[in-house]
């Protein structure tokens, strides 16, 4: 049983020991370097544009403006085609713009022999705007008569959708023995993966585009940047290589639509765009702030009848991944209370920002920190234990979800709120906790979300792998699904070792995608790969076994049906006997003149179910009142996923997401004055934690299996950061008696609160 | 019907723009570069090397002898692995030796920063030989007490064979009415391609190497280097970018080894072996100088009833193709005169002189010419018209071969002959050129080969074919063939379209062969992929149509049965009614939620045929007799290859190999004096013919279809250059009366021969 162990990752030796080439690390010789020149200002059109002097500096190659680019709008979400017109993502960008949206919006690009050159290419072309209104927040971006960003809209609400399954929310209002309401407010927080945006394209012949990304979806760039350039899809050849981060911002097509153009203006010459730290900050993307207004139902014994949630999500200058991430959001969360009904209404407005896209969590954070403080009101307003409240109404095996009618097959979530309870010492702390004085006092909070297991039924859910028998009886497998860090390949690795009872160290796993190559896969987005791809695996393990074990008949003469493999050979029936090594009938598949062939299978598969999964987050805080300063001394994450494939990796994709979820919760914001500036677009004045910022990250696991994955799994990815916000916010409460209602609670926050309540 | 056009080469506009990037023109940051230490002695023990001058030299960063490389010893051939052990390829070399074999033997490598600080490295290494006698003709090498090359060895006959099946050879030549005999030579000559022998390899992480090499044969590179290194096969991966030529010479295992022994010994920094064309000339391949003894039994009508062949096949330093060479030509000959008997009596000898290898022919040019030459003296003896003998003896369709009793279902020789002879005027001309007495004549000769259409059953025949729906509704081919410049991708993508009724200009073909990815082929050698391929294409086609067509029924609720594809699109059944185009077809197999799949197919074609193809050439040549120059004035080659895929394409294959069989017939030669040094190693003082020397050249095609092809092709590849030689040496006879029983026939070998002849 490999499933459940935990194996190194792949990849450990050969990032640690810095064999691992990034895109970076690769290179054509003739390799020229693209520069954009971008709007310093938020809002505006280009009255007029000059060039010569960049193109006057020597190594400087060409510069292509908003006048050179193809008159294609084009969207840049990391889905996948919708067969629908109106689920497609919205077209709203061109390669360059001569109305600027945002600051640091793409008006040109220079390319030039190196780098430097580039950029002090790019400092040289001369624009002039003329300014527009800059809109920030969803009131003024909604304001009757505010100016509209895109010509083809009449208004700045990109979209506006309710949904009520049932339609019974204002009745169950009504009926509720207690309302109560709380308006919450989320911040804009950015990736900050290890890698920047970097992306580099050449051209081998006059057909076919090649392009070499940091990327977590090599297919879906395929398709945009064919979309982009106007040219067919199969013209374009997208190769990932190892990657260092993404966590959604690479969800997205960022730079090599623009990479793409300039190499094929220039007759094939490779094109890097490599982005600054700044750049990645004001013009890839950031995760949408969310404004929120909330309304819950109760019975007095705590009993939840029905949520009423309405969401302002800021996409701003661009659509990226649109009104999905305020509509996912509203499809995962049903699933926590699944007994409750809930009405969802998501606005989603374009604003003179950077673009929001895909940033883990995909929306599911904002719209939990916005119910979860509720909840946590609900337990203060009926003085319930917080914990008690919540395990009263999270969702059990068998539930039927009212705001969807979905049956929940596997939920873990009451185990895993109890289990967190037993581990952080709930009972004891809270009572401990009480009652504190002193200038540092200690809270507990407790926060829990669900999320899904990928995108279906939103979009197609396609996943596959292909497995090559080597002449060492070494297979080879070759996953669509990237590596992106995550440690998929070890994941799926294990899962084809499961599948097929062939040894993990008799594997070769591709770990570099190609799209001409590599089995169809949408990419890493969703928490998606593992439980989609494991299908793929278990269908094309089961094809191979067949052809390993038909030749094996037909060359031991041993009957098909008393063979199986066991440890990497050929076994007769008892599992032991040794018919032959896997190596042995490798080659003869190969070498054998007269029969035989080599033995390859591949398989596709589209999952069409998407069980929820569960997280909840306890954090013991202390709040130092005169300093207003909050320190998290303890935090644990307790997960239902499924069935855990390898739980060191999955403690490590956990440890990740309470780093970020604790980053958003007391430290990260991008700061944007009223201007539209971006005032803090690097890492000394945006503040991440630290190691020195943040305790032991604890974890556990309620391994409730799947029963529609072949081995139990579901989801884990994202859901990590989703519930620690929250948790904190209820943990500041618990220690300062103050409720925040609105992350990140930086001392600045936290000041005005404890001001406000006369502390 | 696509099969029998001649659309353009798919990379010819990448070629002729140099868009299209060979392994020279890749590299990787940090790339360093090995030179070898070659030995200025062709045989003798290294005594003492010092290394330290070289180690010294700022930039070197490291210099391995012999003395660090693995005691293994491997075999560098490309032939696919064979499981009976006697049948595989002999394993006499280490990556690097201190028994020197040859001129410019390898002895150290030297890896530095650049190229040029890498070769002034080498040249300071100091060796000091201890030297041993110098082998050179089959006589000194065989001789009693002669020095023995290799240690395993007993004496220098790498392998000696005798086949004769039916064993009725001697008797036949007693029953003949006229016996008559000779002896022959064939040069060393060299392959000549445009791009060197060039490989890099490098890795990613601790456990592959990957290598990028202008190589012929990916698959096999992956195992040998696997060999060589002693590690399992799989851990190398193999990336064959655009190719500028092999001929045979990169059916070899050249420099890949010692590239990845250097990468792998340096932790994987990327290491570049690029050789010169000098050590292209002395450390690569060559074509084996052949020498033979050969006896002809006829009756007096001119009916040929036996031949008994005996050769010499000087494989020199090293086996490489070893006797495969010498055999391969015995097996594919008697199919030319297949009601004759025959006895092939081969010895392939180990000289101190440049190995040989596999070159375009691989041995048929050299026994061709053997036979050839005695069939015309046949003609002289029976004063028989050249052609009209010919034409009495080869194949006709039925024959079965004598020689091993396989029935011949297709032989289009008689009508190649019959159309030769109309197209340069046989009669008249040879009529027309009698009794010549100036110092200028004319002179007409033919000659004619049989060859086969590939190795089977000496080896396994695999090819290997994947077909992907792309969402545009154009197709991918994937081929484990290899393109090597000879138009492969082209004439299969071809075969692609017909087979699926697909137009050619809706495909994407994939031109980079990758171990990892590209389906499983043996590669480029033994002019099999055409017909090997189409066989795997067709397997391939009929399950992607079948998955189309299913999947196409089910969308649009027409019959199965009624659907076909015409023209890239999926009609009813009458051919024209349009039911739905492959596009959208394709996208509902990406992209409906519910059903469908990406439409991939692969498969793998065990080819268990063989079928001989046949080729004559007429030339018509002048002879300056006082300044012993002949030059050729007419050409013609005549080839029953079966359906031909792409005349243009074929035609250029064929002008290729005429003009490498002048080159042969008339200017190259490498010449190795006494002690073993090679004399010409450059294209200066190596002869080759250039546009000047040549005539045009001129082909047609007798077309027999294949029965054991679904597109009835065989083979075309090498058998161009195989009969020009002995067409030209017949019409110097022609015109001089003089028979030169060698070739080049150089001004100086000519003088030699027309001296004797008191002319």
């Amino acid at each position: 049983m490999i499933i459940g162990t935990s194996p190194n990752r792949l990849d450990a030796v050969a990032k640690v020991s810095g064999k691992a080439r990034y895109t970076e690390d690769l290179t054509l010789p003739g390799m020229r370097h693209a520069v954009l020149v971008r709007s310093h200002i938020a809002h505006g059109l280009v009255k007029s544009i000059d060039t010569k002097a960049a193109l006057a500096l020597p190594g400087v190659e060409a510069v292509f403006t908003f006048e050179d680019v193809p008159d294609t709008l084009y969207p840049t979400a990391g889905h996948p085609y919708n067969l629908v017109i109106e689920k497609r993502d919205v077209s709203d960008r061109r390669l360059l713009t001569s109305h600027v949206r945002h600051y640091g919006d793409d008006v040109a690009v220079v390319v030039a022999r190196d780098p430097l050159t580039a950029a002090k290419g790019a400092q040289l072309v001369k624009v002039e705007y003329e300014e527009l209104p800059v809109l920030i927040g969803y009131k003024e971006a909604l304001a009757p008569g505010a100016t509209v960003l895109h010509e083809f809209m009449d208004n700045n609400v990109l979209r506006h959708s309710v949904i009520e399954h049932g339609g019974r929310v204002d009745e169950l209002m009504k009926e509720a023995e207690l309302v109560l309401e709380g308006v919450y407010h989320t911040p804009i927080v950015q990736h900050c993966h290890m890698e920047t945006a970097v992306s580099y394209a050449y051209m081998d012949d006059d057909d076919h585009i090649v392009i070499v990304s940091s990327t977590q979806i090599p297919q879906i760039v395929r398709r945009v940047v064919g979309q982009a350039l106007d040219i067919p899809w199969s013209r374009v050849r997208v190769i990932k290589p190892y990657l260092g981060g993404g966590f959604g911002n690479k969800q997205d097509v960022l730079v090599e639509p623009i990479a793409a153009f300039c190499s094929w203006k220039m007759g094939g010459v490779p094109v890097q765009v490599a982005l600054s730290r700044e750049e990645c900050f004001t013009s890839t993307r950031t995760r949408h702030r969310f404004d929120g207004q909330i309304k819950m139902g109760l019975k007095k014994d705590g009993t939840f009848t029905a949520f009423d949630v309405k969401v302002w999500s800021q996409t701003g200058a661009y659509a990226s991944h649109g009104h999905s991430i305020a509509g996912a959001a509203g499809s995962k969360s049903p699933y926590l209370y699944p007994r409750a009904a809930m009405r969802y209404d998501a606005t989603t407005y374009y604003a003179n920002v950077p673009s929001a896209g895909a940033m883990r969590g995909y929306g599911q954070p904002q719209v939990t920190f916005i119910m979860d403080c509720l909840v946590e009101e609900a337990a203060h307003a009926l003085k319930m234990d917080p914990l008690e409240l919540r395990l009263k109404n999270v969702a059990r095996v068998g539930d039927v979800c009212q705001f969807n009618h979905h049956t929940i097959h596997a939920a873990g979530i009451y185990e895993a709120l109890t289990r967190g309870g037993e581990l952080i010492d709930w009972r004891k702390k809270r009572e401990a906790y009480k009652n504190q004085t002193g200038p540092v006092r200690r809270g507990l909070g407790v926060a829990c979300c669900s999320y899904g297991s990928n995108t279906y039924p939103a979009a197609v859910e396609l996943a596959g792998a292909r497995l090559i028998l080597n002449q060492d009886g070494r297979v080879t497998l070759a996953m669509g699904a990237t590596e992106i860090g995550q440690g998929a390949d070890t994941a799926l690795t294990q899962i084809a070792s499961e599948a097929l009872g062939i040894p993990m160290d008799q594997f070769n796993t591709v770990t570099i995608q190609d799209t001409d190559h590599t089995p169809f896969d949408t990419g890493a987005y969703a928490s998606r790969q593992t439980y989609t791809s494991s299908t793929a695996i278990a269908d094309a393990a089961r094809q191979f076994k067949d052809k390993i074990l038909d030749l094996a008949a037909l060359i031991s003469g041993v009957p098909r049906s008393a063979l199986s493999i066991n440890g990497g050979n050929i076994v007769g029936s008892d599992g032991e006997h040794l018919v032959m090594t896997l190596g042995e009938l490798a080659m003869q598949s190969y070498y054998n003149i007269d029969f035989g062939n080599p033995i390859v299978s591949e398989a596709t598969h589209k999952t069409r179910q998407n069980p929820p999964v569960y997280c909840c987050t306890f954090v013991d805080v202390e709040v130092d009142v005169p300093l207003c300063r909050v320190t998290v001394k303890e935090a644990w994450n307790v997960h239902d996923s499924g069935r855990i494939v390898n739980p060191k990796l999955a403690s490590g994709q956990v440890h990740g997401g309470m780093g970020m979820g604790l980053g958003m919760a007391l430290y990260e914001e991008m700061l944007i004055d009223e201007k539209g500036k971006v005032l803090n677009d690097n890492l000394l004045d945006y503040k991440m934690p630290t190691i020195m910022d943040l305790p032991d990250l604890d974890c556990a696991f309620v391994e409730v299996p799947d029963p529609t994955n072949p081995y139990g799994i579901r989801a884990l990815g994202e859901p990590p950061l989703v519930s620690p916000a929250p948790a904190v916010r209820n943990a500041v409460w618990h220690a300062t008696g103050v409720k925040v209602d609105e992350i990140p609670i930086t001392p600045k926050v936290l000041f005005r609160y404890l001001e406000k309540a006369g502390m």
